[in-house]
C-alpha cells in the first residue's frame, strides 16, 4: 500500500534534519581519502560510474536517507509508475516515458492499445522511413537525397532533442555514421527560422514538426515560416514535413506531411526525447541503430533505478543526497558541470527537466507545502566555466552543489600534444583538480587568495561519451528529478505555472487588456 | 575624500533594512498601475529605457536608495575609475575598459603612454587591417580573400565576443554589411577545436588567437591544433594568424602572427569587449563602422553611469535595485531573459561577468565580509524559455528577480502573420504577458493553478537591437556590476577564485599528487 505523505510528516527526515554535513577536509584527507574515493561510487548503465566521495554525507548519513527512502517508498511509487498507475495526477495521466525504451513493469493497456507495441510501432515507422531517405529511396522533388533535417519545436521538443544532437554529432562523425545535418528552430522571434532557414538548403531540406497537441504557437508559428519559405522556392511542403505528434491531433492524419510518428499523452514534453520526438531527428541525424544504442542505455539504468538499496541505484542516491543538500543544507541552486564540448547544451536540457518537473509548491494533492523543492538548475561545460563563474563557486558567499561529467577519451579521437599532456589529458586533469579544489580548499594568510573548500560535488564518469553512455545519462537524471519529487510529495509531471502566461499573451494580443497591462503593451507599441 | 566602507556600516543600509518591498499587485493595480509604468522608466543610450515598474520598490525605497548611493559615494568611485585611480586594489591595477570607447574622465598617462591614444591607435590599426582584408589586399597563400575569422580565446576573450557576434550577426546580414563569418573555439576538450575546424575552409580563415598573457593552458593549446591544421593543408601559419595579447606578451612582436593588436593590463578579460578583444573580430565580421556604432552607444551609456542621480542613472539604479533584492529580501539569484534570439548567448557573457566579478567574500582590504554579494546568474532567451524553468519562476517555492529584455522589431525584418499577428507581435506580447503575471499571479481555487505573484522584474526595451543599442547594453551591465562592486565593497576587477585549480590542475599532469587527488586522477587514468 502506498502511502503519499509530505517530506516533513516523515520521521526519516526529521532525524536527517538533525545531521550535521560531514567534512570534506577531513573525509578526503591520507589513505582514507583514497580509499573514499573508491568506495563511494556505483555503476551505471553505458559504462559510467556515479562517484559521490565529495559529497557531504557519511555511512550514518547514508543509512539516515536510505530510511529516508524507505519511508517515502521510493522503489514502491516506481514500480508504480512502471506499473501505469496515474501518477500525474495533475493531469489524470499515466507516465510512460520509461516505456518509450523497454518494457519492466506491467504491460499497459489503454483504450485497448498496448503502450509498448504503441512506441514499438512507432519507433519501427521511423526507422523504415529513416532507412528510406537515407537509401535514396525517399527524395525531394528533383530525385535528389535529403542532406538536412531541420525540428521545429520548443521547450522538450528542442531541448532535448538539440542536446542529444550536439552529443553526438563529432562521435557519428568519426565513427562514419553520420547521416544528416539536424538544425533547430524553437523561438517565436521570427530571426531564429529566418536565420536557420537562410543557413541550410531548404530544397533538401526535411522539416519535423513536433507539438503533441498539435495547436503549440511558437511551432505553428515556425511550420507557417517554413512553408512560405518552401512554397518561395517553388517547393512543395509535403514532400518536405513530416510531423511528430499524438494521434489525436489535427497533424496526425493530415496530406501536408510526408509522414506523422505519434507521442501520447503519457509522455511529458520534457521527458520526451527517447519518443518519437526525440527518435524521429536523432534516426534521420544519425541512423536508427544509433538512436537505438542510446535507448539501450536508457533502458539499462531505469532497470539500475529499480533497485530498492540507495547504495547500489546511483539515481535514487543521487536524488537523496539532492534533497539532503536542499532540505538540510538549505542549498537553493546546483551547477551542471561537463567537462565535455558535445555536451554544451546537456544543462539547458536538465534546466528545463528539473525546473519544470519540480518548481512546484504545492503537494500531489493539491496542498501548499512549507519546504523548498526544486532547485535553481544552471551550467556550462569546463573548462569554460572555469574562466567565467567558478570565481563565485570558490569564492563567492554562496555554496552551489556542482554536478561533474567528464570522460577518459575525446569523441573525434584526433588530439594534440604540447607541454608533454594532450588537450583530453588536460581536460580531465582540470576536472580532478576542481573536484579537489572545491573540496578541500587552501588556507592562506592574504583571505582574498584563501579558499575555504567544503563545497560539494559529484562526478559521472566513463570511458566515452556513446551512444549508450548519453542514453545512461539522459535517465539517470530524468529518475532522480523523479524519485525527488516522490520525496517532496509533489507532481514532477505537469506544469500549471506556464498556463498564465499563455492567458495574458492572448489578452495582449486581442487588445482585451487595461491598467498596467495596456501600459506595457504600449511600450512596444501592441 | 573617498571612503571605502563595508555596506552594513552605512546608515543609509540599516535604514533600507527596515522597510518592506511593495506589494506588486496593489502598485500595478488600476489607473495608478498604469502610470506606474509610464513613470517607473528612464533612457538609456541606443534608443533604449530601463523599465523598473515590477520592482518592488515604491518612492520611499527609492529615496532610501539614493541615500545608500549618496552615503557610499558611488559616483565619486566612478570618476576615480575613470580618472585611472588604482580601484583594482588586488592586482594594484587601474580599470580602463571604459577608456577604450570614450574619453569621460582625465586623461590617464601610464609609463608616459596616454591610455586613450593607446586605445584608438589600436582601434585605428583594426580598421585598417580589416579594411585591408575586406579590400582583398590581405589575402592567403593563393591569393585568395578572406572568407571566415575565428577567435580562439576562452572566458572574457570568448563570451562577450561571440555574444555580441551572434547578437549582430542577423542584423548585419540585413542590413547589407556583413564581410566575415566569426566561429570560436574555447575549450581545452580537443573536439571542440576539431568540430570548428572541421566546419570551415581553413585556408581562407584568419585566426585570431586572444590571451592577454600570452600564456592561457586552453588558448595556447587550441593554437597548436589550429597550427597543426594550417601545416596539414600545407598552409604557413603566419599567413593567417593574428594576435590580440599585451605589449609585454610573448605573442606580441613575433613572425608568426600576421598582425598583433595590444590590450593592457587594465582591461579585465571580462570586460575586454570593446578593447581589440571584441574589435578585431567584430570589425573583421561585420566592418570597423559597426563596431565603431557599438562603441558609441557604450560610451553613451558610461556617460549616463556618471549622473550621481540614481533616478536619471539606469546603470546605477538597476544596481541599487539589486542590492535591495539580494540583501534585504534575500534573494540569491537572477535570471536574464532576452526576449531575442540574437541575444541568445549573451546570459552567459553576463554570467561571466557579474559572477566572477561580485562572487567575492572579502572586502577591497582583504577582510572577511558577512553579507552576501554577488548573486547566481542564469538565463536563456525567451519565449524559448517559458516551455522550460518558467514553470520554477512562476510556481517553485523560490522567488527569482527577473531582468527582461525586448524589441519591438526584429533584426532580419521577415516576418509572418499568423491569426491576425506577426510572429514579432507575439514574441512581445509574451514578455509584456510574463511581467504582469509574475507580478500579480492569480488566484484560483485549486492551489495547483493559483499564482502567488510579487515575483519582480524589470526590463530593458528599445525598438531594435543594434550596435548602438548592444554597446549600451553591454555597458550598462558592466556599470550595474560597477556600482554593485563599490556598494559591497568588494573589488570586482580581479579573481583570485579561479588560481587554486589551476595549480591543482598542473599537479595532477605532473602527477605530483597523492590521497584523494590521486585516486580521482586514476579515475581517468591520468
Amino acid at each position: 500500500m502506498i502511502n503519499w505523505k509530505n517530506m516533513t510528516a516523515l520521521d526519516s527526515y526529521k532525524k536527517l534534519k538533525t545531521t550535521y554535513p560531514t567534512s570534506l577536509k577531513a573525509a578526503l584527507s591520507g589513505e582514507a581519502g583514497a580509499k573514499r574515493v573508491h568506495d563511494y561510487q556505483l555503476p551505471m548503465a553505458g559504462g559510467l560510474s556515479y562517484n559521490y566521495a565529495a559529497k557531504r554525507v557519511d555511512d550514518q548519513i547514508l543509512a539516515d536517507l536510505c530510511a529516508l527512502a524507505k519511508e517515502a517508498q521510493l522503489s514502491e511509487k516506481y514500480q508504480a509508475l512502471l506499473n501505469g498507475e496515474i501518477v500525474n495526477t495533475g493531469e489524470k495521466r499515466r507516465v510512460l516515458h520509461q516505456l518509450t525504451r523497454g518494457q519492466q513493469g506491467a504491460s499497459v493497456e489503454v483504450d485497448g492499445v498496448d503502450k509498448r507495441a504503441f512506441y514499438l510501432e512507432q519507433l519501427a515507422k521511423i526507422e523504415k522511413f529513416a532507412g528510406d531517405v537515407h537509401s535514396g529511396k525517399i527524395v525531394n522533388e528533383k530525385g535528389e537525397p535529403f542532406t538536412t533535417v531541420v525540428q521545429i519545436g520548443i521547450g522538450g521538443s528542442d531541448l532535448g532533442p538539440r542536446a542529444l544532437y550536439l552529443a553526438l554529432e563529432n562521435w557519428a562523425k568519426a565513427e562514419g555514421c553520420f547521416k544528416m545535418e539536424a538544425r533547430f528552430i524553437s523561438n517565436v522571434d521570427p530571426d531564429d527560422a529566418v536565420s536557420v532557414l537562410n543557413s541550410i538548403d531548404v530544397a533538401r531540406s526535411l522539416f519535423i514538426v513536433v507539438s503533441k497537441s498539435g495547436t503549440t504557437l511558437e511551432t505553428l508559428t515556425n511550420e507557417a515560416f517554413v512553408k512560405n519559405a518552401l512554397l518561395q522556392k517553388g517547393l512543395k511542403p509535403s514532400c518536405h514535413m513530416l510531423a511528430v505528434t499524438s494521434e489525436t491531433s489535427p497533424l496526425a492524419h493530415s496530406s501536408e506531411y510526408l509522414a506523422a510518428f505519434f507521442m501520447d499523452d503519457f509522455i511529458g514534453g520534457r521527458y520526451s526525447s527517447s519518443s518519437a520526438v526525440g527518435g524521429a531527428v536523432l534516426s534521420l541525424a544519425f541512423g536508427p541503430d544509433v538512436f537505438k544504442r542510446f535507448l539501450s542505455g536508457a533502458a539499462e539504468e531505469d532497470k539500475l533505478a529499480a533497485c530498492p538499496d540507495p547504495l547500489q541505484n546511483p539515481d535514487m542516491l543521487d536524488a537523496l543526497i539532492g534533497v539532503y543538500e536542499r532540505n538540510v543544507m538549505g542549498l537553493p541552486t546546483t551547477a551542471i558541470l561537463p567537462y565535455s564540448q558535445a555536451l554544451s547544451r546537456f544543462p539547458a536540457h536538465l534546466q528545463q527537466l528539473d525546473m519544470e518537473s519540480n518548481g512546484k509548491s504545492v503537494n500531489r494533492f493539491g496542498e501548499s507545502i512549507d519546504y523548498p523543492t526544486g532547485p535553481i538548475i544552471f551550467g556550462e561545460p569546463g573548462t569554460n566555466g572555469q574562466h567565467s563563474f567558478y570565481q563565485l563557486l570558490h569564492q563567492g558567499t554562496d555554496v552551489v552543489p556542482l554536478q561533474f561529467i567528464g570522460f577518459g577519451e575525446n569523441q573525434t579521437g584526433v588530439d594534440v600534444e604540447i607541454q608533454s599532456s594532450t588537450s583530453q589529458k588536460k581536460l580531465c586533469a582540470n576536472v580532478v583538480a576542481q573536484i579537489m579544489a572545491f573540496a578541500l580548499g587552501k588556507q592562506n594568510d592574504n583571505p582574498n587568495k584563501a579558499f575555504a573548500g567544503e563545497r560539494p560535488s559529484s562526478i559521472i564518469y566513463g570511458k566515452r561519451l556513446t551512444p549508450e553512455a548519453l542514453g545512461a545519462l539522459l535517465a539517470h537524471f530524468e529518475n532522480k528529478v523523479m524519485f525527488q519529487g516522490f520525496v517532496w510529495n509533489i507532481n514532477s509531471f505537469d506544469q500549471e505555472g506556464v498556463q498564465l502566461g499563455k492567458v495574458l499573451a492572448k489578452k495582449v494580443l486581442a487588445h482585451d487588456t487595461d491598467g498596467a497591462l495596456k501600459a506595457y503593451s504600449e511600450l512596444f507599441d501592441i
